[in-house]
């Protein structure tokens, strides 16, 4: 009884967690991966999953047959219906977003979207800025998609300053910039809940 | 020798042709199929080259190795290299540019970056705005990239407005974008000689 | 007494409209007398408020003293803080916000920030793409100034196609841009509630 | 003799700099002064004058009466015809450009558009980005004004970290900085000349 009215008190809410880079190294899955561990130790009442999207094709509309999507794009967007809010980890690649970052929101956003109506956040790093320009972008797609982003903290990092942010694996070490994560993530089940008017 | 006199006076400068969408009957691939026509047809000086972005693999910096690009890459940065300008037929997807595209662009942004110091164009069709929410997104790539765009004329076309743009083949065939597309190309041409010191 | 419990059932949300353009006969400020009469005749809930931003001088931080802000500035600011939501006017001027429309943003940012964590919407009309250029810039603006925008429906409207959508003083006489408007303000009376927690 | 023949062979371009603030002690006007100082001491062929915006009325297209504008704006846009290109100290406010800096655009945007077909660079100092996003929204009002930027170098400044940048007054006192600025200049002539055909 005492752990239903836990439950009931701090409700759990599922964070589809998105990487814009395929590199094994990159230090936006480092930031992703970091999100998993603050949630699993020190934010309660969210969950994170993280969401391949390694395995999608390049979006043509001529892969969809008879209103169906490929097995791989139909797998990734039952994880997208499933989330209530999404944290994208975003690379900036000349200025923009990624290409499969870009490819995964479109297969998503095919009808029905199933973005719609949801939280997000949106993390970077990288050099110059820490990827800043892209997000800009992001939230840009968002007002087509139909996601609600937070507006604060933002979150760029920019991974070459000293002292060292990574190491040689691409986990995050800067105990700052873990704190501001953290802060990422509260202030993003914050506005999931509100948005869902359970806060 | 007077046509090698008349080749002399009128250089001959190569354009690559770029489209974002992967579909056959894309509009936009139509827009290129009429620049095609116009440029061997009434714009004198300019030789399009279509460029299949569809073989290249979705960017993952993984995959160079040795410094080396895979095949499909070097083949289609030997084609950007080789190109005096650039026209990118951008379709708009969620507010900004195609995953094709942007996988393209950052293909060529790898070192050495081909795109370097050239001139370039955009056109776009579809809904709405025409695809011109895309075409800010990709100039704001083109600064990291320097590639100069001409500013005028904007080519957007409302791909669903009557009187019909495109036949059931998606083939541009309104006399005005036709017009305004030509408009273009002539742009661009002149641009290109005026940074090449030609002009 | 009914009437009375109606009314606590319905709360009267504030909302503060401000239009970019300071010129008497423009189109965008005809758009915002056309939603203060539907707030009044169709749409329940709302009181929507028209701030003039011609008053404000041009921003410049060295008119602050001893911590206080010129007077028009000041009135301006209280207004902004009394509203629970905005209603943006914003025309296009050279592909972003007019400079009235961004001194009049940067005011009100000025410690402590007057927007903070209220919703909002855009409106536009002129020409080509009915303003829509300028909404984006705004949108960006919001990220700082912790403003929730709306996402759907946005209103853009080409002042300039037929049939006519205004009256020679500027008035909106088109039923459908009408109807639009009108889809504009109940989304942001729904949006201000559901932050509000009151929905 | 020699000297004139020198001074034939290495043409004088004129650059008209535009700040974005108006406060006394800003760091984007001090900018500008550094600017002025390279060009006079290590930047031959170059004259920069600073073109004060603090006089120009709040753009009301009202105040244009009988085809005319107002003396102040008319002063102005005088200004911006003699010269050859720009050079924009663009503080970044909310994400965007100033008031006072799109004021500025807007009345010399006005027909007879005086931006047309020239040469651009930006400038910025601030806190963050150093001013970057900025940068971007005054790109993007470039493509309909018809101004041509330089791609790179790009000039952002943080204008808080150490070592310090600036002195009390707003004087450029960083040897680096003042370096990056010298590129700035000498890529902006590059292009002014290129463009003009006289590289």
């Amino acid at each position: 009884m005492e752990s239903t009215l836990a439950t009931n008190a701090s409700p759990m809410i599922k964070v589809g967690a998105i990487c814009g880079s395929l590199r094994k190294a990159s230090y936006n899955h480092g930031l992703i991966r970091s999100a998993i561990d603050i949630a699993k130790t020190s934010a309660d009442g969210m969950s994170i999953e993280y969401i391949d999207i390694s395995p999608l094709p390049m979006l043509n509309t001529d892969l969809e047959i008879d209103g169906k999507y490929p097995p791989a794009v139909e797998a990734f967007r039952n994880k997208i219906l499933e989330s209530d809010c999404f944290l994208f980890a975003s690379p900036e690649y000349n200025y923009s977003v990624t290409a499969p970052l870009k490819n995964a929101i479109d297969w998503a956003s095919r009808p029905p979207n199933v973005w719609a109506d949801k939280a997000a956040a949106i993390i970077s790093a990288g050099g110059g800025f820490g990827g800043g320009r892209s997000q800009y972008i992001l939230r840009q797609s968002g007002v087509y998609l139909d996601l609600h982003f937070i507006n604060k903290p933002e979150f760029f990092l920019n991974a070459f300053e000293s002292p060292p942010k990574f190491d040689d694996q691409g986990n995050l070490i800067d105990p700052d910039s873990k704190e501001r994560l953290k802060s990422v993530l509260l202030a993003l089940k914050a506005f999931t809940l509100r948005l869902q008017g359970s806060s």
